[in-house]
C-alpha cells in the first residue's frame, strides 16, 4: 500500500533516502540538466518524477511547460515559495512555458476565503513577490482559477475518474472541499496541454508529491487525451532555525517570512541553533560544524548565491577562523540586505500587475 | 438519525405516508395554492418543505422562482419529467419565473458524459422535449452548468460547508464525482437568488429530498448570504405497469418511455395489471376495482386531464360496465393519440431552440 504523506498538516519527512525509497521517485542528477541553478547543485533538489522528458525537451529545443499555483492566503510567502520560484525561473530561461495559476477556488472551497479576498491578495502580493523572487512575467501566462472554465470542466471530468478509497489512500482524508481542490489542481497541471500538446513539470515540496501521484494516476485513466504524463521535481524543506526539518509558522520563533521585518528577522538569527563548539576556545582549536548550523543552512538553501563565497564560510568555520558570534552578525547583515532588496523588488513588480494578461474564461 | 434515501439507485418509498412522517415533510394541502393543476388535485402531490412562503408570493404577486435541472444522458424521458414540468407550468402561471438548467457538468462528473455529448442532447432533445411537455419557454431561463460561472463558484464555496461524514449520512455514499454533483446541484438551486433575492421551489420526486435537505442545511450556513430557504414539493412515482411502485427502465417491459414508439406502448398496456376479476361474469357482476388498475393510475396521474372523464372511467369500471380489455383499448387509443401529439410538440419545439437565450458567463 502506497504511503501517505499529509499534504495539509505538519509531519515531517525525516530521511529524503528513505522517501525516494517509499514513494518511488526518480533520484535527482544534477547532471541532466544544463546549468543546474543554485539549488539543483547543492543537492536542495533532490529528487524527481519523469525528469528525463523535461531533460530532452530542453536538449532538442522541444516545447514544454512549467507550472505552479499560488495559494492567495494571508500576506507573506515562505522560503520553500522562493525555492519553487527558483525553479520555475530555471526552467524558463530553459525554453519553458510557464504558468502560474491563482487557487482561488481552492482557496474558497478548503480555506473558505472568498473569490474577491483571494483575487486581492494575488494581486497586491503574491504576484508581485513572485516576480520579485525572479519570475519572469513576459514569458508567464497567469491564470485564475476562477476564471478558467477549461481547468473546472477538467475538474469536473477528473472527479469520475477518482474513488473515494483512492482519494483517502492519497490523502488520508477526503473532505468535500479538499476533493474540489485536488480534481482542480489536476485541472491545473492538465490545462496547458489543452493549449498545446507538450509535456510540463511541476516543481514542488515533497509534501505535494500526492498531488502529483493523483494527476499521474488520473492521466493514465483518460487514455483518449493523449496527454502526458506530469513530470515533478522536488527540493527539500527549509530547515527551521531551532534545528526541525521544516520551518514552518507554528513556531514562529524559528521562522522566517518573506518579507518579514529586519529587526525580527536578526533577533530569530542571533537565536538560530548552529554547529558550535561548547567555548570559543574549543571551537578556535577544533572549528565549528558548519553541518549541524541553522545559518549554514540558509546559506546553502539560499542566501549565497555563490559557490566560491559559501566554500569559504564552510571552510572559516571548519577551521575554527569564522565562530559562530561574528557568522550570525553576518547573516543579520546579508538577511538585511535580502529582505530589504525582496521589498523594494514587491514594490517595483506592483507596477507591473496591471499590464499583466490573464486568462479568462 | 436522518434516515437514506438513495437518489442514485433504485430503493422504493413503499408508504407515501411513512415517508412523511421520517423525512419530516409537510403534508400537501392543495387548498393553499389557487387553482391547483390536476397532479395537485388528485393528491398526485402529497408533500413538500416551506409550502408556506411560495403560497404567500402567490396569494401577494410577490417574485419567486421555480427551478429544475435536466440530466442530458439519453434520449428519452420518463413520467417522472412530465409531472415535474406540469409542476413547473403551473408555477410559471401563477408568477415565478423559471430557471431550466442543463445539468452538463454533473452528467460528466457522475455519468462520463462529455460536456459536448451533453449539449447536444439537451438541445436535440431535452429543451424541445419540456417545452413540448408545457413549459413557457418564453418565461424561462435556460442554462447550462458549465456556462455559469455563478452557479459553479457556488459550488466551490458550498463543498467547505459539508463534512464527508454529513455527505455519507444524505446520500449514503461519496464518491468523488458525486460530491461535485451534489455540491453544483445546490449552487443551481440558489443560483437565481443571487440575481434576485426572493424565495423559490422545486418540484421533485421524494427520492431527489436528499438534495434539497443537503440544499437547506447549506444555506442555514451560509448566513451572511441571506438566502431564503429552498421550498420543494413531491409528486408520487408512476407506478410501474406490473404494480410494483415506480416505473423503471430495469423492467423495461413495465415501463412506458417518453416518447415510445406506440405499437410499444399498446403492446405494454396490454400486459399491464388490472383490478379484473376472475371471470367476465364475475366482473359485470361485481364490478373491477379500479384502485388495483395500472391502467387506471396512468388515467389518474397523466392521461385524463379531465375529472369528468377520469370520475366516469372509475364509475363505469366499479359497476361492471366498462371491462378491462375494452378500458385497455380505450388506454391503447389514448396513449397513442398522446404519443403521437407528444412527438409532433417536440418537433415544433425544436425550431424554437436556436431562438431561445442561454445565460453564459
Amino acid at each position: 500500500m502506497a504511503k501517505t504523506i499529509d499534504v495539509y498538516g505538519s509531519e515531517l519527512v525525516e530521511d529524503y533516502a528513505k522517501v525516494i525509497r517509499d514513494f518511488g521517485l526518480e533520484v535527482f542528477d544534477p547532471s541532466i540538466f544544463p546549468e543546474p541553478n543554485r539549488i539543483m547543485r547543492r543537492g536542495e533538489v533532490f529528487a524527481g518524477r519523469g525528469l528525463k522528458i523535461i531533460a530532452d525537451c530542453i536538449k532538442n529545443k522541444k516545447p514544454f511547460y512549467v507550472l505552479s499555483g499560488i495559494m492567495p492566503t494571508g500576506d507573506k510567502l515562505h522560503f520553500g515559495s522562493k525555492l519553487v520560484v527558483e525553479q520555475i525561473s530555471y526552467f524558463q530561461k530553459h525554453g519553458a512555458k510557464a504558468y502560474i495559476l491563482v487557487a482561488d477556488l481552492e482557496a474558497m472551497a478548503s480555506r473558505g476565503v472568498t473569490l474577491e479576498q483571494a483575487k486581492q491578495r494575488a494581486l497586491d502580493f503574491h504576484i508581485p513577490a513572485y516576480i520579485a523572487l525572479g519570475l519572469d512575467p513576459k514569458k508567464t501566462i497567469f491564470y485564475f482559477q476562477s476564471e478558467n472554465k477549461d481547468v473546472v470542466h477538467l475538474a469536473y471530468e477528473f472527479a469520475k475518474k477518482i474513488t473515494l478509497n483512492e482519494f483517502k489512500g492519497i490523502y488520508g482524508s477526503a473532505d468535500p472541499g479538499r476533493i474540489l481542490s485536488a480534481v482542480t489542481q489536476v485541472g491545473d497541471m492538465v490545462y496547458p496541454q489543452l493549449e498545446e500538446r507538450m509535456p510540463g513539470i511541476i516543481p514542488v515540496g515533497i509534501d505535494q508529491d500526492p498531488h502529483i501521484r493523483l494527476a499521474r494516476d488520473v492521466i493514465r485513466r483518460v487514455k483518449d487525451k493523449k496527454l502526458f504524463p506530469i513530470s515533478s521535481i522536488y527540493h527539500k524543506f527549509t530547515p527551521s532555525l531551532d534545528g526541525s526539518i521544516k520551518m514552518s509558522k507554528s513556531k514562529p520563533e524559528s521562522c522566517i517570512e518573506l518579507p518579514e521585518d529586519v529587526k525580527s528577522v536578526s533577533k530569530k538569527i542571533k537565536r538560530a541553533l548552529t554547529g558550535g563548539r561548547d567555548t570559543v576556545d574549543e571551537q578556535k582549536k577544533l572549528g565549528g560544524i558548519p553541518e549541524n548550523c541553522m545559518i549554514f543552512e540558509l546559506y546553502h538553501q539560499h542566501i549565497l548565491e555563490d559557490d566560491a563565497d559559501l566554500d569559504k564560510v564552510y571552510t572559516q568555520c571548519k577551521k575554527g577562523i569564522l565562530l559562530c558570534g561574528q557568522d550570525k552578525i553576518d547573516a543579520c547583515e546579508r538577511m538585511t540586505k535580502f529582505m530589504e532588496d525582496f521589498v523594494k523588488k514587491i514594490e517595483k513588480a506592483r507596477k507591473i500587475v496591471p499590464k499583466l494578461n490573464f486568462v479568462r474564461f
